[in-house]
């Protein structure tokens, strides 16, 4: 269960953190969550811009993203009139609107992105792009404060009438954390002003005793919260309050519809993920967001329900989550397909939100482990190397139809691409946390941390490393003065053998846990850790009816898959694997921008059962196989060749 | 490859079939289909009225159909509006039109099934219902012969301008296959004669070198082959051939458009089966009419080339077809998933009627078996035993969820409740055909057959069996006279060690074929076939995922599942079958209408797997077993005793 008492209350050092209650004032100091006076947030955020990152895993992701994807996609939401559906209104444009009636998040998605760029770096044309964009939004709005492209003119008296599909609180609360986003990359409050103009609009006319609201997709729940940590404004964490307890009845919601909308009943009433994976997933951010602000022990034990819902029977390998087309939903436990996962980007984006909130509120391992895998796997899948093709759907499986085409440059609902923009921008904002007791170490990569802890000063982190490719993780620390307080260091619950030294005296480490060295660090203490970076055989739960008699190859935090193109001669699908050869590991940074791939001398099928019948009776005679080998690459790579077959559960022999 | 010559024509005893071309005037004599005159047409249908069947497998499924499942099924359709749809258009009611746009559809298949009783039984009171319905529809008919209750009043000028949507051309097909079922009846041609007029009106205006007209959902094209062979009105086939070619090009659909749809482009275009289930078996079974009509040898190789994809990798091993929710639709080859089977009922009846009709093209064995197996699984499981239940889908596994309903009395699509009732209705009709060669017999029951060959006069057949439940079938052959013909029997593909003997003298069989059994045949003949009813344990090809390890258990035609009632204390997803135990087959006439239970000495998880974490490392520890009774019903009477966890494919112990 998800304690709610603070249980954490360092005690010894410099744990002198901002009193409860009194938010810092400085936007620089602002983290993705901004927990300094958060009374139930165990881990603080650091700033984005706190963690310059290095040469390394992530860096020409982070490099794609900001030269080609955010540039690309502002091209093409102008292209299909989302900037000029804010145009028309302000009569800047005469044009008709276009698009689905929630494309204004999707701009706001972007400027978030760009934000969380500005947070890193001094990009003058990306800030000005971001100006221009608010004032055309500003233009668009009324003077009552409110916002929307679609719900005008002749839909204007549907406003909060059809809020099961509306998204009018969903293209606020985008709006609300992009506009909190560049506030703490630049001060700036022009586009927050305004999105709290609508704020104070409907807290003036919906609640309890009011109109009734319905999140409809979840979303303005966690960006009422955040605009809570910065405002202080009580209106603005009751409204989250309102729209977590649901109002649906009132809005005669149907059970199902409360289902699919994961809003419209009361969080604390759920029990299992359900319904629209999206929407489930931001929701839980929002309650988590609100635990953190509030204790509330009925949030605590419904959040640690649901998360123990997705981690025993929900989760694919890769992070991703939400089986279903149909609904893009949850499935039931254990419906885990994999050439029909659905598991759309945005899904495993919320995902690592979720986690990242769950993770500050409580500093478990597993909640980072969870996080990581679905950052390395099922978000990275996301956005092609070149940076200008998004997936929306991120299966585990392809049959190679060319007309599956899965990575595309435009959706018309296009939510995955600049939410994916924005997680890769505001990545260096998740490698570390401080708390009352230190500093966490979430993830690892190369690249230099400057930050402080309250009472100690600056500290800076030197980390040397190439993980993922590599286990060895080199950590200088440099505190200003000597100062005691405690390292933190995830060890991956998969990280069996990991080995941990401070200037060269070996530490005790548990897999799952954090390494807690708490020490007087000096200028010039190195801690090294070695994490093992043994290819494991991964199997799923028999539960899992797909993956009888199957396993997924990884290696550190990747998930690994076959690619058709790598296997002339032999059909993936003929492929097996032997449990009884090893891999073997070589960094090619030829391909695909430079990834480790595994050998493995595995077998297949002499005759592919294709050429059989549908049914036939037990037992099947034997069927023999042949040597092959067999080459994987990292999942996130896929279809970054061409559109070919892949796989990533794959059988064993023998079994 | 489907051959388009009639390599079948007989040579010698009273093989003097009614001259091509030249239908028979009485509608007493017509079938499901009239293929007396259809010149590649291998076999002619029997009327339904020829085959009268006594106590049996099928007796109660009948007799729930006609006193319980039609009466209440129109008091529904009263309720729901569908027939009021017609009676405000007449004027006779001042109401609004309900329900969705393809409600007339529903009525006129409720009167087809009504239709087919009247073909075996004298029901006036029926017969009345059908000529004030008849009514009821005319007088909402325009004098042009437009007739559909949804594009009127101020959607008149949609009429034939969204057909990718509108199911204008569906409503017509149902409307025309009642008005011929209730001719064949009845010799009444009024409702008849109302489905000209509009077919006329098609002719008049559509057509390559009119406007454009696409069937949209496929059923009028077999519709209009029907509607040929009884008219012999050219413009009626030429009708069906265009729309079987397709104007999508004209029509701007779109591929995925024509991919759903099945209709739009060229039917011998196509290489698999894809998109909307139901509407592409309805397809093919327009293209097979016009097969059978035309000979067309493209017609031909395209059936047969859909036909092996669905029977290699698209079929479930109930008969069922359709593997996806999202767009009721097809999935790729192998793609068979249990849980998430959507396998409408409709489809799986598009399935036996697309086999009946390959059957009657070319009279091989293969048609039939694939009939049988949706026949007494897919489609029978459609129906509750009690007559007012209706599955739309019908899954191979149930998670026993209470909310998970899987048999309603009601949809608002309710396309499967009257089509399953046709269907039982017309059963007779399925068991028998005649060629130039004799009588075959493709199914079997108990009853008699009451008919003719030509030249050979009439002919009697006397079935007794408990066939599905017993293997034994004994048929007396009673000719009115010494007369040479042959008796094809169908031995299942799964009948290995079939016996069959005339008069005691054993005859040569080969499992998935008929056997021949040509002789100049006198009162009194006694054929005994004898098929074996031994439990067999199916295995499915390595490239159905779900299946891997696991088998399902058939018996006869039948496919069996496990309920989780019938297992108290026990997880049914904890069970194993043992391949070392055998089966006990009893006949529990007390339980779900009297079906043979089969029992089995299984085995059981000694702990439930649902307890451990989703992902470990291969190798799993081996999983303790423990002895335990397994109890199997019948697939098709799954959740008869209310809302319960089901499951078709069982691991195997040791697998």
């Amino acid at each position: 269960m998800l304690s709610t008492r603070r249980e954490f209350l360092g005690t010894a050092g410099c744990a002198l953190a901002a009193p409860v209650g009194q938010a810092t004032a400085d936007w620089r100091d602002q983290g993705i969550l901004h927990l300094e006076a958060s009374p139930h947030a165990r881990l603080k955020n650091i700033p984005v811009r706190a963690f310059t990152m290095h040469e390394g895993f992530w860096a020409p992701r982070r490099k794609a993203n900001v030269e080609r994807s955010i540039p690309t996609l502002l091209q093409l939401l102008e292209e299909h009139g989302v900037v000029d559906n804010f145009r028309r209104l302000s009569g800047r444009k005469k044009v008709p609107r276009r698009g689905p009636l929630y494309t204004d998040s999707d701009l706001y998605k972007w400027m978030e992105a760009v934000a969380f760029v500005l947070q890193s770096e001094d990009r003058p044309d990306l800030r000005a792009t971001f100006d221009r964009l608010t004032e055309e939004i500003l233009a668009a709005q009324e003077p009552s404060g409110y916002l929307n492209t679609y719900y005008v003119e002749e839909r204007r008296n549907l406003r909060f009438k059809e809020m099961h599909r509306g998204h009018e609180l969903y293209c606020l609360g985008h709006l609300l954390q992009a506009a909190i986003a560049y506030y703490r990359a630049t001060g700036g409050t022009r586009l927050l002003e305004g999105g709290i103009r609508f704020v104070n609009y409907l807290t003036d006319n919906f609640g309890r005793d009011k109109d009734p609201l319905l999140a409809g997709h979840p979303c303005i729940e966690m960006a009422l919260v955040e605009l809570y940590r910065m405002t202080r404004d009580r209106r603005h964490l009751d409204l989250a309050a309102y729209l977590l307890e649901g109002d649906g009845e009132r809005l005669k919601l149907t059970r199902q519809q409360m289902v699919y909308l994961f809003s419209g009943k009361p969080f604390i009433s759920r029990t299992q993920l359900e319904g629209h994976a999206v929407r489930a997933m931001y929701a839980c951010c929002g309650a988590a967001d609100y635990l953190m602000e509030t204790g509330d022990g009925a949030y605590a034990r419904t959040l640690e329900a649901l998360w123990q819902d997705l981690a025993r029977g929900k989760l694919y390998i890769t992070g991703g989550v939400g089986s279903r087309a149909q609904g893009e939903a949850f499935g039931e436990p254990y419906e885990l397909p994999n050439r029909l996962a659905y598991t759309e980007s945005c899904a495993a984006i919320g995902n690592v939100m979720w986690n990242w909130r769950l993770l500050a509120a409580r500093g478990e391992a597993r909640f980072a482990d969870m996080l990581e895998r679905a950052l390395y796997n099922g978000v990275n899948s996301g956005m092609s190397l070149s940076g200008d093709l998004y997936c929306y759907r991120n299966p585990l499986e392809l049959s190679g139809d060319p007309e599956d085409r899965i990575r595309n440059p435009w959706y018309d609902t296009t939510c995955c691409p600049p939410n994916l923009e924005r997680t890769f921008a505001a990545l260096p904002g998740y490698f570390y946390s401080t708390s009352s007791e230190g500093v966490w170490v979430h993830l690892y990569h190369a690249g230099a941390l400057d930050w402080r802890l309250p009472g100690c000063g600056r500290i800076e982190l030197v980390q040397k490393t190439q993980y993922p490719w590599e286990g060895r993780v080199e950590l200088d620390v440099r505190p200003e003065r000597p100062a005691e307080f405690t390292l933190f260091l995830r060890i991956p619950a998969w990280a069996s053998g990991a080995k941990l030294a401070v200037n060269g005296a070996p530490q005790p480490v548990r897999p799952g846990e954090y390494a807690v060295l708490r020490r007087s660090w000096r200028p010039g203490d190195r801690v090294v850790l070695e994490l093992p970076l043994e290819v494991r055989l991964t199997v799923a739960n028999p539960m899992v009816a797909e993956n009888w008699g199957r396993a997924a190859v990884e290696r550190g935090p990747l998930v690994y898959c076959v690619e058709q193109l790598d296997h002339p001669g032999v059909s993936i699908f003929d492929l097996l694997l032997d449990p009884a050869a090893g891999f073997t590991a070589e960094f090619r940074p030829d391909l695909l921008g430079g990834v480790v791939v595994l050998r493995h001398k595995g077998r297949a099928w002499q005759d592919s059962p294709a050429a059989e019948p549908l049914y036939g009776r037990w037992p099947r005679p034997a069927r023999p196989t042949r040597p092959v080998e067999i080459t994987l690459i990292p999942y996130y790579t896929f279809h970054n060749r061409g559109i070919t077959a892949m796989r990533v559960w794959l059988p064993m022999a023998g079994a």
